[in-house]
């Protein structure tokens, strides 16, 4: 098995086809409606937001997933609003955008799923969507993934999308996918918003499965800043174009097509996180147990203090200390160890500040890894990647909505 | 039972003397060592950090505590230095720091309790220490409370003091205090550095429950920035000279002293939090247990895009209910309720977006109370103070060691 990134994000695997374009939600003219069609039926998985303000179309799609047996034809998605906190009238628009689609695409409502990312508490100005969605689906294109992933934006700084192509000795399969930030970004069994499209034959629940599980290590294990959104949700459809059936056997190959596309997705919403100039990888070693292991690395992650140092380019390890000391996470000072880069600044109890003018030139980097043992002599870990925290995220936060 | 607000901090209650002053540990020149001394052994109780990485002054009182039957003498603290993660060396520093007080003073060193608060991973400059102690004890005074509430700033913008006198029918005592910030702020049982101190005779372990009792609403329910710290403490000490004794039917007024104190102080930690300039009382209400209520409110009150929004004069409630969403207590969105001072912006699922520029009015101001019911039926609730996120808290926590 092998695999090589390709272009054409959503539509690069075959029988998907995208569009995006303006409909009029955004007022600045950007685009802010997009739409990703499979030519055929299409297995579908999701996973979605643990926030219990849950927006009106993760509610749809839940439903939706359950009505047709986990198939889909259609994804459809509006930025600018987020159709969040809007009681029923945001629940009949949701599904209304869902009845526009399928009567364009002539299909079952059912096999459409929605999402919406944006402004919190306003309602969806359905006038335009009534409009734009006839037009969305006239755009549609087999190139068309790269206008998909601009109209789902909102305060990124820019697009992503990822392809690969997967050879088995089975034959080849491809795996594209798109996503968004980037700002309300600690997803916890969801993200914002990602979707996966493969022309792999995969059964529902192995897709559910491998989407899972992909998703813990890429999705799931990012953090802009600790906000689980109302929105949050990654989708993925597998529609068999390629004749390659997904057997337990070929299972391994389809979960790294799909972790290897959400992989760099999640990094590129953390490298577009509101505000941020640099990628951390924060990786804690030395863990009692795997749930200390992701405790104590969101912790570090989440800290206001880390991502300022960081930011300011100060290798200040005792606030990573003191991060995983506070976090929940069992944690014996004596063994514990912090590494910036392949620097090692405080180790048995000991600081090495010598190392600090190096460790302060590493930190000017734009990618950069940190390693915390939490010194407790077991031998679990995780990695959670997140950004700095800038004086931009504070900027950008403050006049959002102004 | 009455109090009244009166003047002299920690030295406003008699029999106690306090002083500040430069012993050399900061190098622009402030003050940076603090003491506090009861003229007799006073009643004794802490409240420590939970974080694991404690530093080693934390672990010597706790150690005084236990073998001096909680009695103390002193309060001995430096600025400038955690002595955290500082490892054995750092173990016989705070001790010698503690002995050092004890020979100046003639008093049994477990008498003595010690604190630190500046940099992590930094060794004490002992030099300094051996030498400021002795002019430290020289220069105490009963009117030295604003002296030494001065010596233990570190990033904060103003010291923090406090005083109360309570009258009783038994007689009046006083209650004093001092406190520190301002960044690394979520005492959660405990927290930076505060310090109480009565003329009221009270046996220790109905001065550490009323501590104890009187932290959980005022420093325990305060954050700036969600980060416990490795060496927060506060300190009581009660020593009699008012000759008031507090039995059973006198405790709640001994609370209520305690209380005032503290809460003037833990507010005065938020008001001058890093970066802060507006002080917002985040109340949930409609929980369905007393952790619920805590739980959201800390989650709303630690939430950077809650507290970019109020900074940007943002009356931007669904951060607020996204918050409460995700924080883990129970929540029932329909039900929900969000009011921005006296005005609600959200209920019954329905957003009042027209009482938006009012909002927004009423967030230019300094002292906030924003509520949030979590609309489960239950009838619990909580307060936790917090401040807004600005850019200047990036600012000071990207340059502090650099």
């Amino acid at each position: 098995m092998s695999s090589r990134r390709i272009d054409g994000g959503v539509t690069a695997p075959s029988g998907f086809r995208a569009s995006g374009l303006h409909c009029g939600i955004k007022i600045n003219g950007k685009p802010d409606l997009s739409l990703i069609v499979s030519d055929h039926p299409a297995a579908a998985a999701g996973v979605f937001t643990t926030n219990l303000a849950k927006a009106a179309p993760i509610s749809l799609c839940q439903a939706h997933l359950a009505a047709s047996h986990n198939q889909a034809r259609a994804i459809i998605t509006n930025s600018g609003c987020a159709n969040a906190c809007t009681g029923p009238q945001g629940e009949a628009d949701a599904k209304e955008m869902a009845q526009l689609a399928a009567r364009a695409l002539d299909c079952d409502p059912n096999h459409v799923l929605v999402a919406s990312t944006g402004v919190i508490g306003v309602n969806l100005k359905m006038d335009k969507i009534r409009s734009g969605v006839p037009q969305a689906v006239a755009a549609l294109d087999a190139h068309g993934g790269a206008a998909a992933a601009r109209a789902i934006m909102t305060t990124d700084p820019f697009p992503k999308e990822y392809a690969v192509e997967v050879t088995t000795e089975s034959g080849s399969f491809r795996v594209g996918g798109m996503a968004k930030g980037s700002g309300m970004i600690e997803p916890r069994m969801a993200t914002m918003l990602g979707y996966l499209t493969t022309d792999a034959a995969v059964d529902p629940l192995m897709l559910w499965r491998a989407l899972t599980e992909a998703s813990r290590y890429t999705f799931n294990a990012i953090t802009v800043d600790g906000e689980p959104s109302t929105n949050d949700c990654v989708l993925a459809l597998a529609n068999g174009a390629s004749g390659v059936q997904i057997t337990e056997n070929l299972y391994p190959a389809l979960f790294e097509g799909l972790r290897a596309v959400a992989h760099e997705l999640a990094l590129g919403i953390v490298r577009g996180g509101e505000g941020a100039t640099k990628l951390i990888a924060i990786t804690v070693a030395g863990a009692a147990s795997d749930a200390d292991a992701w405790l104590a690395a969101r912790a570090i992650a989440n800290s206001p203090l880390v991502k300022t140092a960081v930011h300011g380019g100060d290798p200040n390890w005792g606030r990573l200390v003191a991060a995983a000391g506070r976090s929940g996470a069992h944690f014996v000072l004596e063994g514990a160890r912090v590494q910036i880069g392949s620097l090692v600044l405080f180790e048995n109890g000991r600081p090495f500040d010598e190392l600090a003018p190096r460790a302060a030139d590493y930190l000017t980097g734009k990618d950069l890894a940190i390693e915390v043992n939490l010194g407790t002599g077991g031998r679990h870990s995780a990695t959670v990647w997140t950004c700095d925290l800038s004086a931009d995220y504070v900027k950008i936060n403050a006049e959002y909505r102004t």
